[in-house]
């Protein structure tokens, strides 16, 4: 099949690297003077991995969307209205489009198949992949188990049977709304892990685990999603590589903060949280670790207190 | 109050160690011929800890129970059976038994409370302390939350009061039996994550989490607890410690068993996948990765065709 892969950067290079390995036609699309699409054109390689050369390059968006079957889209997500904009500008939106890409919409706390429904129309076929797994691991041959979900659960199967190898084996999600928001928020905990790291309290994890998959729960079941979702692959599955691994860029976000090291950029979770804050708001559902999070990323509160108090000062029921 | 610790190994000696910091009257049991005890009461120190000098050390179990407000018991979990058969022949039965350990009877698939009433009685006030936190991390000062749980809300919230201190915050638990089957079986999927180590598929171990508490939430659920339990301290909540941790005797067993690395002894976890057999053939319930570590510890199945057939050859819905 022809796929093309919008978006350059770590995971969309390594999306056309393993659509290209399964056998499929590659497209690749990098914005108009990306440095990391001009890194891949002259050097044919990034700091990951080498670019088989019949994987096409191109910063042409029409020319990139025109006789694609399937389209994957990888970039920043509060990038995705405005890449959204432009692919409706193209008329090329009939075929279906494969969300890897994790977070939620600032501003409005929207989830990334609705804005994908607002600005492609409400006939657009969005599929999200999310769950574990690192770039650097695939690329060494480490398998892991993905999930995909949608609206649609014929078009679920079908696109997940299409990516799934001995690399990358799927599960079928059935709650695209719980997936979506859990795949988003583990990058907030991703950010508390690496937190309770720079205070060397890393045994808090273990409670951190627990308590924030409890309230993430409980607003993904007030939001209309099943509670559950949120201990499946998309978030609690997700953790290992979020709240342990050395690769997660919200953990050692959130390490780099206490340990007041600067840091390049921020990590998608700190939209995230400011995204849920509004959820949280929105359904009347405490998010009390979220919310610890957000005192300390935006009000400036102490983030030793924030979480000594979150986790230590309460006594109740689980 | 006047507690007694039956017990002197690692946590054993810590329980008498923080029960003497936060203030009480502390005797600590080990059984006659006991080396640790020896090395206790020669060196009044072990590899963990230095104790204090009025903490009383005796062999003498009816001396150690008489007098005793509270009792905690930490011992293998395999011995706790003879061990309360020999409280039972003191008499002294009436005070409050306080289990800190974590597994199942192997034979029978009995939970510890249960042998408790089975041994001393109907009216065995027994309560469970379980959850999150290594010694080692305590004795340098880093706190955690714990969970105490008991078929007695008073006697829960009692206890856990007497107990808690800004090192350990105790939360209520609601569901004795889902704390106790899910802090024993916290050991089984320790083992897997070790393998999953032993093997460089580190990576696997958020799919291990989020199936691990799927099938253990179905067996609990059947056998009458709260399926959500498992998702709180006493299971979930201690997974850092467990799948992720250098202190982790059943993580490091797993491992050390795919490197082929002699090890001392049998990790608990070992009995409790036995154990958790039985409970999964008397209550119906499948569980997939115990039954995968149970084939490969005693039915000799190859371990990375195991482990890659649990993660890797299915596609189904969550």
């Amino acid at each position: 099949m022809n796929i093309t892969v919008l978006g350059c950067g770590r995971w969309g290079t390594f999306h056309a690297w393993y659509a290209h390995r399964i056998g499929h036609n590659v497209t690749l699309w990098g914005r108009p003077g990306s440095p990391h699409l001009a890194e891949l054109i002259s050097q044919r390689q990034n700091e990951y991995l080498h670019m088989p050369l019949d994987i096409a390059l191109t910063a042409d968006l029409t020319a990139a969307l025109a006789g694609a079957d399937i389209v994957i889209i990888s970039i920043s997500a509060q990038q995705l209205r405005s890449l959204a904009k432009q692919i409706r500008a193209t008329r090329l939106t009939h075929m279906p489009f494969v969300l890897c890409m994790k977070g939620l919409e600032t501003g409005s706390g929207k989830r990334l198949s609705t804005i994908m429904k607002e600005e492609l129309g409400e006939d657009a076929r969005t599929v999200v992949w999310v769950g574990p797994g690192h770039v650097q691991d695939f690329l060494s041959g480490m398998p892991n188990c993905m999930v995909m979900a949608s609206d649609n659960k014929e078009r679920t199967r079908r696109i997940a049977d299409i990516f799934s190898s001995p690399l990358i084996r799927f599960y079928y999600g059935t709650d695209l709304l719980g997936t979506e928001i859990g795949a988003a928020a583990k990058n907030v905990y991703g950010i508390a892990a690496g937190m309770l790291d720079g205070f060397h309290y890393s045994s808090l994890k273990g409670a951190l685990m627990a308590r924030g998959t409890h309230e993430l729960s409980r607003l993904v079941a007030a939001m209309g999603g099943s509670a559950m979702t949120v201990y499946g692959l998309s978030h609690l599955g997700d953790y290992e590589a979020t709240l342990f691994s050395q690769h997660s860029n919200n953990r050692r976000f959130g390490e780099d903060f206490i340990l007041q090291k600067p840091f390049n950029k921020l990590a998608e979770g700190v939209y995230t949280c400011e995204a849920l804050m509004d959820l949280s708001a929105q359904w009347q559902v405490e998010l009390p670790i979220t919310q610890a999070i957000y005192d300390i990323l935006f009000q400036h509160k102490d983030p030793a207190e924030e979480l000594r108090t979150l986790f230590l000062r309460s006594q109740k029921e689980e």
